[in-house]
């Protein structure tokens, strides 16, 4: 016998977040009925408001309460460098990385034909499109290394072709404080076809 | 820079449940974003609405729709049998492996003199006047195997030495399955202790 009406149902939802499984969602949902109230009303409000409130820019895809985002509104930045990233989640780790002062494109998501996902779904032509009017002079790929990660940024460096924007790639390689015995063949590949010059 | 307004109070929010770090409320903060919006809709309101449609039993403490609860309305159940848990969620767990057909009685916590948590928070004298009116036979005491849990058994012993019910503990040992090789000192010692004949 399993938790009975209102209560399975709320596991069954928060078990539908991504790496909750079953027993984790019912921890969940017990925690939240031990719980002060006021917490659960809170979670729920936010919840039930949060895509009214957030939205993707309609310049760049970011998430942010208005649009243009506070990226691209910020007039210290360089327009005429553009980052394209997967996901919402990479610019924020990159913001916090403070290693790129330009602007940036979300895709949202990866080419995965596979999975059906082709171009249209992933707004590669406003990225063409904000390429050409903006003027900008690089687009640096920073979609994962993963295989749909490199098949996106080939893609995304073959429409670029006809523009007059340079494409680069983010570097591949040993990451920081990573041991070489550990690193696998293709990363220890990649590390060495990318060295620079000391 | 992180996730700013109604995003990063959401993540705070999602943060606030047990196991749930910055960087996993970030994660799930994302996942409902790039969801459809009937997925925040329904968490939204199944959490706004769950102290409202599930409550605590006023005979034992489960949580129901109903009060009494699922467990206390089934009459093929033996009244007279009454089980401890800690937590309701341990009750779920009794009664998936299906080995107990008595009642319960939930404390919601256990005795914890450092957290000021003492027998008043624990419902222990609604446990006293349950097993002297309803005739209770035995309880079980099923709290955990653990400093608090043993403490708190002893004190449910006690408080229920003057009622005319057998007090038993279940039993601690080698969990099926579990290799000796593996099982702590107190654990071995216990499993000597509770031997029995074969």
């Amino acid at each position: 016998m399993r938790a009975r009406g209102p209560l399975a149902d709320l596991i069954v939802l928060l078990g539908r977040l991504p790496g909750v499984g079953e027993r984790s969602a019912t921890r969940l949902a017990f925690h939240v009925l031990s719980a002060d109230v006021s917490f659960a009303q809170a979670l729920g409000d936010s919840l039930k408001e949060i895509h009214e409130r957030v939205q993707r820019c309609h310049s760049c895809g970011n998430f942010d309460e208005e649009t243009p985002c506070y990226v691209c509104r910020d007039t210290t930045r360089n327009p005429r460098l553009l980052c394209v990233v997967a996901r919402v989640q990479d610019l924020v780790a990159l913001e916090r990385s403070a290693s790129f002062r330009g602007v940036y494109h979300v895709l949202h998501g990866l080419l995965s034909p596979l999975d059906g996902r082709g171009p249209d779904a992933l707004s590669m032509d406003t990225l063409e499109a904000r390429v050409r009017n903006d003027g900008v002079d690089e687009v640096v790929v920073a979609t994962p290394l993963s295989v749909e990660g490199e098949a996106t940024a080939l893609y995304v460096a073959q429409i670029l072709r006809a523009t007059n924007a340079k494409v680069s790639r983010i570097a591949s390689g040993i990451p920081h404080g990573g041991e070489l015995e550990f690193a696998d063949q293709i990363t220890l590949g990649r590390a060495f076809e990318g060295r620079r010059a000391l």
